[in-house]
């Protein structure tokens, strides 16, 4: 066995959308290792927690699952507050995190042993660029707005986003020549009293059971066109997400703490 | 919180085929839940070790990632030794494993500290059933043989298997009306003296990194075809596979243990 460099990691999802945290400092290539599905323990990225400065109760930095170096994910920043919370940073109503994509400040939800439940995460805001942008993928026509929050998507207003091929559609959309970096595309329909169901294709990634930012600019899409409220329900596969609408957007759901595990980083090099 | 039952599991894998391992009985149900790679464990399978009886070392019961239970699995096998050995279990050379696809007998190698590196399965006969089958799948020709090793697999020879489109190639071949029941797809090229290179499309799962069994039927129809002897290497996308052919086939290879684990079954109850 190769000589490793043992760390504790723990793994936590927010709707389905998972999480490995560090409270040491590692790199994108532990981030490929770690992240992997099969011979590592899993994740759709990689965050590393750090003491904040200036103010901040925490530094969050994630890398993707590719071990690139994200700027933000609004699911991503509620896992680490259920580690943040665990480790006494910030309070037990409100942690402070600096990300690559700025301050934000992260309101909290702890059960009666102080453990957090539920973490409402501000996003920024939402413009939406264009509206009524008509496409055709996979003999189904769509119609949607296009939206950003930092990264680019397409919200599709569909009657139900259940029976839609996504494999086939999601990769015509996610290619459409007016989005030349490519766009994230949601599908999304009513779905009660200020409520919407929405299934996801994430860019470069595919169909997945939660998106943040997709939340957020399908919430506003379906505000602007009457559809829902300010304050906007979304069911996405992985479980069930709230949008607060404003100047900034509020993300909010529960967050899962999975469990904690001791691991060899090195375990990359143990591969067969 | 939900009051759970907290078990440890040992996380394992064998060229990129990944297991679970509890030595306390568990459920389909709590398969399903386990092996989730989002919000459980994650892994290709659950396997449940228990001591043996009348002569064997030790009882494997398989879950597959549904819940189902599966007979058999040779790079399960392997992976369970590795606890199993951990535990005291056979000998450092050698476990007998009752398998709901009947006895097998293993084959070990350990390092210094006593730890498994290396196991060989004895996986019982492989059977070429048909030579010769033609057929077109994404606008390419394929030629190759059908072969039982108790599940279904259909051996293809082809130059490279490398840039072949599994995504659109596999579920076409894999739900060929001559294959009633479906059946797993091997693309194989010869990679040297006695070696071949496969790629796999599991039947129901799409394409993995490996497979035991596609492994034993690869290595048969090449060595029927003269392509290679009886000793053959198998490279496959995670990792290197020995196939000792012979009135029963031995499948051997790497094992790795990745992490234990300390994990609420009941997590699933937690789901958001």
């Amino acid at each position: 066995m190769v000589d490793g460099r043992m760390t504790r990691l723990a793994k936590l999802h927010a709707t389905g959308n998972d999480f490995l945290v560090s409270t040491v400092p590692l790199t994108g290539a532990d981030a490929v290792a770690l992240c992997d599905r099969h011979t590592g323990v899993g994740a759709d990225g990689l965050l590393i927690l750090e003491p904040g400065r200036d103010g901040a109760d925490a530094t969050m930095t994630l890398y993707n699952a590719d071990g690139s170096l994200a700027e933000m994910s609004g699911n991503g920043a509620r896992c680490l507050a259920w580690v943040a919370r665990r480790d006494g940073m910030g309070t037990a109503e409100r942690l402070v995190v600096d990300t690559g994509g700025g301050r934000r400040t992260l309101e909290l939800t702890c059960d009666e042993t102080g453990v957090l439940t539920y973490a409402v995460c501000d996003m920024g805001a939402v413009t939406v660029e264009a509206t009524g942008l008509l496409a055709e993928a996979g003999a189904v026509s769509f119609e949607g707005d296009a939206a950003s929050i930092g990264n680019p998507h397409w919200v599709m207003i569909v009657a139900d986003p259940a029976p839609l091929d996504l494999p086939t559609v999601g990769p015509a959309l996610e290619h459409d020549a007016r989005f030349p970096d490519r766009v994230n595309v949601e599908f999304i329909a009513p779905a009660g009293l200020d409520a919407i169901s929405m299934r996801v294709w994430e860019r470069g990634v595919g169909e997945t059971r939660s998106c943040g930012t997709g939340a957020c600019a399908a919430a506003a899409v379906a505000h602007r066109r009457g559809l829902v409220g300010a304050d906007v329900i979304v069911h996405v596969p992985g479980g069930t997400l709230t949008v607060g609408l404003g100047d900034t957007v509020r993300l909010g759901g529960p967050v899962v703490h999975v469990f904690d595990v001791d691991v060899d980083v090195d375990l990359g090099a143990r591969h067969a």
